[in-house]
């Protein structure tokens, strides 16, 4: 039998350390805070990374490389950046059995090695713009660890790109936020809220930054995708000039934004149930898995593996012809998550038929062989309609107003979610909402705000800005 | 106008530097001995990793992600590996601020860390094999540096398997190999001797290792990727072991073999000339630049973008309608190395055709707009061909064979290439040989060993094998 996990309901940290082992997505690694990214957990990463990567590409971004090591005096460049990333640098103080001359960080994030190249290619308009895009791993030495959501090194895209005008800069940061939410929402079908950082969660260096905050099944945030509007400061930091369409010199108008293997914990923490993974079709590395029932039988296996042929054409299939019981196999496909099962035996294939089962619904559906291409289609376009709408339905459940401050220390403390309340805009106030909850922060201002009150939810001042707020990972 | 660059003939170093740097493959960085690749640079690895991630997937490997970093007792535990990769090793020291308990290596390469993850999944026969390959990047501090010949961070992929038995590893081994080569012939143009490395050349920790060495263009060899059997060793050093079919405790037989952004080295020095880059068409990120002549003329830009985009439903292909004169367009796709040029004009458009010209032969041909597919594919593989015979003919010329060992010594300072000569197995003759030439090492034995004379060309003692010898990148 596949092994039980613990219940959702029961442990739900548990749970998510159940998943990632058993569903064979990851392995613990001897080095502090690393993980192993197995076949099943890298062929999603890659199912993410194709889809990502067509959507930079279609809007004229380009693929580059930068060292993977910073020397420590580039890092220092931006004063607001090298604070915001000192405490959590992992230091190569030795190369080739001597001591360096220079420390060198192992990248945490690679805004300053842009800025370097940048100033080496930029110096007219007509360079303008740059758009750049960087598949790697960066490492942020991290205290505590968790597969996926929270790992010493973990492996990202970082875009950066540099712009004649603030305009078409900003324009830069809130569309490629765009593109993340569409992702989460078209290929993962996960909902979110998007909206921009207060001033206290910005990036370090940044003037804005937008993220996408979805909420997992138990009601805490996870920071999906990160953008930010940098103005010119690192330009001037780092002595970026170009020759304007009006021969005057400027600086010009920089961003960045970033997605990483975190995304697979959100799907994971999303989509989940307590038999398993569910993943959504449009990244599952299997989306069929074919499951001959008396596989023994003579005429079983030809016409499952005919089966599999065609529909390999269009879709991610596998054929499981072990020897293991069909019960096992059932289970275990669940536990992995594959997003339609499909059963074949001698009635169905003497009716040119089979069985198509949902994993999120477990609905079964009798087709016929004749159509089986679109049914397949359908069936995984209704898993990811069900898995976007169930989601979709927690995160709406589990939003809440709160009008005062009783109200959101009350829900803070008994209703697991997302907390929209009125702020004042005043940092203080921030920190004492974390403080008197014990980690609730505010996720974002989004993009649409509602008028709760008039006044912050904390100190009952004017308010200037609803706030989401909630726990994160 | 475009800059000129130095002929290959007046100084091939400064001719590889000045085509890497203005056909804008590479930046150098701030960083010691590592290179920024830029977006055609990067393009072509690319289109590289796509070619060989769908060969090595179509024989059943599967794609992971290890950690980058090495905890200095892994490194440690197999001997002859952790001497030879020791010396170039960056080690970390320092992580969050505090000075870390065990330091750890940057990976140099990921034997180790494989092993780790194998003894904690590998514990029957029915776990075998384990086909594994990772993308990444590794450090070897190397003293003087060349961007992609030899850069202290390095762009490769590494494959790791394990198996049942020594056959299948065996098998595995030179199977990978032979992957190479038809990747280089078939996808680069680049024809390469193939054979096994001397007991002095093999890879750290390894029993076996198969080598593919394309000569460059000066007469040079560069070791364009190894594969490597292990036997036991690393399995008995991290004790691996596995129940076999017959109920008895085995240790499994193991492989690696890596392929790198030296690659892209090669492609500059086997096909380019004084004009620049020649990229082969297979792996050229653009294949087809359309040029429009007389394009202020009204419908020629038209007729160009119609053509361009009849053509990118098939090709990669670019049309360039900026201001900048026909010529410096013709000089500056000739230094990208772009295949094929598509002219196009008034009379081209009156007569319901276009011109194509080969990069490498600069031929033109008149063709029907009626059959542009398949006369540029035509051409594409004219020009794939092209450059495949003149590197087969470069390489015939500069392989010499000597029967003594004044001989061999004459060949060596005067005539640039490989020398085909016999050898008695002692690696004392390799060192001597290597001292008295100032440089020429054994490249390999090859698979198909000629028969040149029946003693060593260093010692006059009896010969066991013909080797391949040559200077190297």
């Amino acid at each position: 039998m596949v092994e039980q996990i613990t219940s959702m309901d029961v442990d739900f940290a548990q749970w998510y350390t159940d998943v990632v082992l058993k569903a064979e997505l990851v392995d613990y690694s001897g080095v502090r805070g690393c993980m192993v990214i197995r076949p099943y957990g890298y062929a999603i990463w890659e199912n993410i990374q194709k889809d990502l990567d067509a959507r930079f590409k279609a809007l004229g971004h380009e693929n580059v490389y930068m060292p993977m090591f910073i020397p420590e005096s580039l890092l220092q460049k931006e004063k607001d950046h090298v604070e915001g990333f000192a405490p959590e640098c992992a230091i190569v103080t030795i190369g080739g059995q001597n001591q360096l001359a220079e420390r060198l960080i192992v990248r945490p994030t690679s805004e300053t090695l842009f800025c370097e190249h940048f100033k080496s290619i930029i110096h007219s308009y007509r360079d303008l713009p740059k758009k750049y895009n960087q598949w790697c791993s960066v490492v942020r030495w991290e205290k505590t660890t968790r597969p996926f959501l929270r790992t010493s090194e973990f492996l990202w895209q970082e875009g950066h790109t540099m712009h004649e005008t603030e305009d078409e800069a900003r324009t830069e940061t809130q569309q490629m936020l765009g593109v993340y939410a569409d992702f989460y929402r078209d290929t993962l079908a996960i909902p979110a809220i998007t909206g921009r950082k207060t001033e206290k969660e910005k990036f370090a260096g940044a003037e804005e930054t937008y993220t996408i905050e979805p909420m997992m099944h138990n009601g805490v945030a996870l920071q999906g995708g990160t953008s930010h509007y940098f103005g010119t400061g690192f330009a001037e930091a780092f002595d970026i000039t170009f020759t304007g369409r009006d021969n005057q010199v400027k600086y010009p108008h920089q961003t960045s934004w970033g997605l990483s293997t975190r995304s697979i914990g959100a799907i994971i923490m999303t989509h989940g149930d307590d038999n398993g993974l569910i993943l959504p079709p449009r990244i599952a590395p299997i989306q069929v898995v074919i499951i001959p029932a008396a596989q023994h039988k003579e005429g079983v296996l030809e016409a499952a593996n005919a089966l599999k042929d065609k529909l390999a054409g269009k879709f991610r299939v596998k054929l499981d012809d072990s020897e293991n019981s069909a019960g096992w196999k059932f289970s275990q496909y669940e536990m992995k998550g594959v997003p339609v099962r499909l059963e074949i035996g001698p009635r169905d294939i003497a009716n040119n038929s089979c069985v198509l089962v949902s994993r999120v619904t477990r609905e079964k559906k009798f087709v016929s062989l004749d159509n089986i291409m679109d049914e397949v289609q359908a069936m995984l376009d209704q898993v990811h309609n069900e898995l976007l709408a169930r989601a979709q339905k927690n995160l709406e459940e589990k939003t809440f107003e709160a009008h005062s401050y009783e109200e959101f220390l009350d829900i803070a403390a008994n209703r697991p979610g997302y907390i929209k309340a009125m702020w004042c805009g005043e940092t203080g106030c921030e920190d004492k909402l974390k403080d008197v909850t014990g980690g609730v922060k505010s996720r974002c201002i989004p993009f649409h705000e509602d008028h709760i009150s008039d006044v912050c939810v904390c100190c009952g001042k004017p308010a200037k800005h609803m706030v989401v707020w909630g726990r994160q990972y």
